[in-house]
């Protein structure tokens, strides 16, 4: 599609693909966030009245949803009446433009829509049509509700988060929608680079579980071999030492030093070469051993000086260290600062927040920075500019009717207003 | 380049594309391992006698590492002395022919090696040169040590992971060299993508700090909009309530019950619809404010049956649950085995081992599966296949002459060989 007067010209990787976005909430928006910030025009289809669930997610700025604006930045958005044949019709003819769907419904309610894949892949055969969900769309589990929370239990990582004494935590950040969203966004543009070669649009298929198992590292195979179930380690690597947190004046901080040369030389920046010649620390097989001793070694001097002290010294010869940030302290932070990590966005008021910017830094491309905020859509802010363009477009427009047998006897609109929590 | 003899065929939206891979340990192999996945052919560059760092982290199966098995299914390995002039002219033919280069050593290495980003940029302009590191290649921390551990506990998820009357934990698998791996895929495919239109190679430069920062949610505009630090909240969800783990007869589970008609539809289940009916838990808001009562009257129930009980229960009534699976619970898991996402790699001895499949699931191609064992590369295995390739093809070979009088003044050598952990 053209550029619509007053849509800021974005430059990046996917710089003239369009993106329809029918996804809610976090998983889909979180991806479509990510194809935005690389130069993409994401258009947000949303119901019509209440739009994205999150739009009623707080914290609020001047009745804005902040939750809204993290992840819709550098969007458009329009609402449709999903069971007007008027508006069935456009999305027509905005489907005949674009080259990637998202959506994050349950399995199915695309397809009763009338907007299934398989449709699509005959009428838009250009289309890459990107779906995630809890499990996938095939397998034994693909019709049940999957969550964040339920795939973070059922996938693994919660039996490996938190204290080995205490109960299983949870990832604290939605580790299951945002690791989905991001394999989402691998298969979506990498079908797009398929796509330049043989002109065909592909099915993305993605499940919120499949990529947890994904993100195991190597405990599936470490039960494999030893035949140990992999647990809780709190906040210690499970086989470097001293690779985790230790008590300084004014809270913990990370010492990360985890071969025999890294050892030495914090020993040395602790102020106690001795530690180094200690018998019961001379490699990280002994350290690891004797961690309990280790630690207490360790903490008897740190206690003695503030973290800032220490992270001084231990930067100075090279040995990995960092304090434990709370989330205040990443605005300010000097390297965030320095990477444009640290962006505005605005809503329709105008006010805006903070939050993180966009991490993959490209040489070809500006960096979204921190100066100018981007702009969250209003719902249907952009229902105007879209139609004026397709009205003057010479799109290869596809008439929906042979759709409206089959949706007259549904209840189109329910299943669309439905709540995605 | 074209297929060696002996090499699998492999296909996928990436098929064609050559990728010299000069990653050690974790972040850079999933990355590649990843695009290896997608089709890419992917030849990683090692050091002499010893490879990638990791070929010495156990587990072992026969003296092979499974910790490396797990990361490089489906790659070639060629070990190249840095310093030979011979491999050198060999390593300046493999990248006249190469698509992309991936490395993970600390910022300045690479240059200092010889195949920094702006001298290939001049001489191989249609490379995209993707670089991971601790704190990217720009701002005042790019020369630090930038470990997974640091970068939790820098970027802020360590202050959000675990409980809140306990030390912060991390996240049980490598959040940090994980999500920056992901990223930097992201930016590579669609630097790819975008070389189709204007034949360019990009630099792709992937901080972890920076990747942290992306994924902290909506942490960072909750503290910027109402000012409150976010913490820890164990194992439940900060604003959503039933939405954390009960206690069962025999161990915890999950119950995301997070809008009234799923809590009603629970307390049903539950066999208790009296639970919605409780003036303290009539809507989210109340559920949050009395989560202690609410946890406490739903484990009374809970307690008294086995977990699998409850999930059968709650399932066929569609409230989202799920048990917190161990490691070993995942090989036989019906959805995982369903979606292909239990495969095996083998080494050189050809012992196989069992890890995680694909999770990105694309209609235009055969999926990975777990009956045939994908193959993880003996160091140096592929060094005469190359070899015979490039002597044979016609490739646009530029000699390294230019570089000689820089090299012979470094210990080359020792830069190339330092261990990365």
């Amino acid at each position: 599609m053209d550029t619509p007067q007053g849509r800021p010209p974005r430059k990046g990787p996917l710089d003239g693909i369009t993106v329809l976005d029918f996804s809610r909430v976090l998983a889909g928006p979180y991806c479509t966030m990510v194809l935005a910030d690389l130069g993409a025009r994401v258009i947000k289809i949303e119901r019509i009245a209440t739009g994205d669930d999150t739009r009623a997610f707080g914290p609020f700025v001047d009745q804005e949803s902040a939750y809204f604006m993290c992840f819709n930045r550098g969007k458009e958005s329009i609402a449709l009446d999903i069971k007007s044949p008027r508006d069935r019709d456009l999305l027509e003819r905005m489907l005949s433009q674009a080259d990637v769907l998202v959506e994050n419904f349950r399995p199915g309610v695309m397809d009763r829509l009338g907007y299934g894949a398989e449709r699509l892949a005959r009428t838009h055969p250009h289309l890459v049509y990107a779906s995630i969900s809890g499990f996938g769309h095939t397998g034994p589990f693909s019709d049940l509700p999957g969550y964040d929370m339920v795939v973070q239990a059922m996938g693994g990582i919660m039996s490996l988060t938190g204290w080995p004494d205490a109960a299983p935590a949870r990832v604290g950040t939605s580790f299951g929608d945002l690791s989905a969203a991001l394999f989402a966004a691998v298969g979506i543009i990498s079908s797009l680079y398929k796509r330049t070669r043989d002109a065909q649009g592909t099915r993305v298929d993605i499940g919120m579980l499949d990529c947890q198992a994904a993100l195991m590292e190597t405990a599936l195979a470490r039960y494999d071999v030893e035949g140990k179930v992999p647990t809780r380690t709190g906040d210690c690597h499970p086989s470097l030492a001293p690779f985790e947190t230790f008590a300084g004046q004014d809270g913990r901080f990370v010492i990360a030093a985890g071969n025999d040369q890294l050892f030495m030389l914090m020993a040395d920046a602790l102020g106690s070469p001795e530690l180094a010649l200690d018998r019961r620390f001379i490699s990280n097989d002994l350290r690891c051993r004797n961690r309990p001793a280790l630690v207490q070694a360790i903490e008897a001097i740190t206690r003695n000086a503030p973290i800032a002290h220490w992270i001084e010294r231990l930067n100075e010869v090279g040995v990995p260290c960092a304090p434990i940030n709370t989330i205040d302290r990443l605005f300010d932070h000097p390297q965030l600062q320095a990477r444009n990590m640290i962006v505005q966005v605005e809503g329709a008021a105008r006010r805006a927040i903070r939050t993180a910017g966009n991490p993959i830094k490209l040489s070809a491309f500006a960096d979204i920075d921190g100066a100018t905020p981007l702009r969250a859509p209003a719902l249907d802010e952009h229902r105007e500019s879209i139609l004026a363009e397709l009205m003057s477009g010479t799109g290869d427009y596809a008439p929906a009717a042979e759709l409206a047998d089959e949706l007259a006897s549904q209840d189109v609109n329910a299943l669309w207003n439905q709540p995605a929590v």
